[in-house]
């Protein structure tokens, strides 16, 4: 294993500092301001044993998905990309060529949201990897999409398909043959594509009165925005967007794609509320699903099931 | 123990956020930059087991503590507090007055210092308490001290006294008898004091020209500084400021203060260099300890012992 020194100066060169800004190497990075924006933060932490098993999960992936929940934050805001802080504490026995692949993996994915890499901290660990990504963002001054802007009337929206990423944990952890749809749900698990272009669209426009993201399923996750913003929802769980390699694993498992899709984690897809009238010229790609409403509760139509009794896997 | 949601509105209620400030309860917290300033982060990680024993430390102390080196390295920079998001992985047994207290701790040295907790994760870990806090400071742009700077001919200054924090180890690895001195140390070593405040009124001094906190001993901290700045520095080791507690616990336990206080770490006291003719009005206690030269290498004077043969304890 190298020293820490060695290794610190490894990740400066493999992760270069914008122009402008002071990354790796100081006490702080030093990031300049700018009048009329705001700084968006978002946390997470994943310790092995709780979030991922090593034997399930490459470093590559592992290293794509520690920042994946936290740019898919910055994209619930309708945030642009600053840059992102990981913290690791790795076990003794960790091999070299395992942190390199992790490092690459974490690497590709700030490269592909624009999201550099200013600084962190290299530490050890008893046993356990522990990995904490802390990520910065910036939005126009008061532009933020929060959670609390649902207004009764708004219809219901979200991108993309919803449930991919829990079938595909599914597949992993049944261990089930690779037939042909296996694939893509597993990398929707393993390689999620946080929407941050998307959410800054969302963001953009003035008829998007609330936002956030879908990591509990969209079922748990929904009653976030409903709290915050002192409003009820009817949905239509008819119109709940599922992929045909869903549709098809599911047929296969005996499983319920809607159940995947309600009470799934981890699928990094939008959830946002827009002004009627504004819907139609969105310009990204999404399903509605329902409307808010006044009160404080949900209604979920379209299924005999009760679908919401359910929790999580 | 509390639900997620119920622990996270706990914590909302005793850390309220400032005004103009969206701190927890969305995606991301929200802070806004104003002209002229930079933003400044840093971030560290805490294992139990590599960084603290859950039996030698109190919930309250290891609280403060986690927060302390953060604060540290905005101290190093000359940065004012903005804020702290704390991430935490926390075993399934632990009991809710543990983290009540753990809290109370994290509380009262972010209120001390100023920095108010803005957001952060709770997660469960399958054994080992995890930690990671990160930390937000500002400063006016440009005006950062960072370890670069240093110039030939600078004195090399150090605040407070070094070598407290490690002896308060020593004491508490060999539960030596509580004699007079020992509190103290081992507050030092539990309950260090970033110097904030101190580092914000040498940042304004335009003769302030580098700037680090010693968290692994100055012998080893005092290298970036050079390396960084690609100078050298001529250390006459009888200036090593020491506490008369330092002195008293090390004759009685037949240890070497200046070793402690030169290798040990956790001082959390600012290691900085300034023009000669800026040193007497820093309005800062300080001891100057040497000089910075030209060339890249140190040396140790007023000693015939070759202390930086010395490493980590």
């Amino acid at each position: 294993m190298k020293g820490e020194f060695e290794f610190i100066e490894g990740i400066r060169t493999m992760f270069p500092s914008p122009e402008g800004v002071r990354g790796i190497g100081d006490d702080c990075a030093v990031i300049p301001q700018v009048q009329g924006q705001d700084t968006l933060v978002s946390t997470d932490m994943l310790v092995e044993g709780s979030h991922f098993l090593m034997e399930d999960i490459s470093p590559y992936q592992l290293g794509w998905k520690s920042a994946a929940s936290n740019f898919s934050d910055i994209a619930a805001m309708g945030g642009e990309p600053v840059g992102s802080f990981l913290a690791v504490a790795l076990p003794k026995d960790l091999p070299e060529a395992w942190l390199d692949e992790f490092l690459k993996g974490y690497r590709d994915i700030s490269n592909e949201y624009s999201f550099p890499l200013l600084g962190g901290d290299t530490t050890s660990s008893p046993d356990r990897l522990c990995i904490c990504v802390t990520v910065l963002g910036k939005a126009p001054e008061g532009r933020s999409v929060t959670r609390s802007g649902a207004q009764a009337g708004d219809l219901v929206c979200v991108t993309g398909t919803l449930g991919d990423s829990a079938a595909g944990l599914q597949a992993i952890l049944k261990e089930v043959s690779r037939t042909e749809e296996v694939p893509y749900l597993i990398d929707r698990h393993y390689l999620p594509t946080p929407r941050v272009g998307e959410g800054r669209i969302l963001a953009a426009d003035m008829g998007v009165h609330s936002m956030m993201d879908i990591s509990d399923g969209v079922g748990s996750d929904l009653r976030h925005i409903l709290e915050e913003s002192r409003v009820g929802a009817e949905i239509d769980i008819r119109n709940i967007p599922l992929s045909c390699q869903l549709r098809t694993f599911c047929q296969r498992h005996g499983l319920d794609p809607v159940e995947l899709a309600l009470c799934g984690g981890e699928d990094y897809e939008l959830l946002f509320t827009v002004a009627p009238e504004a819907e139609p010229s969105l310009e990204v790609e999404h399903t509605v699903i329902g409307r808010i409403v006044e009160g404080c509760s949900v209604r979920w139509t379209g299924s005999d099931k009760d679908y919401m009794g359910f929790r999580h896997f």
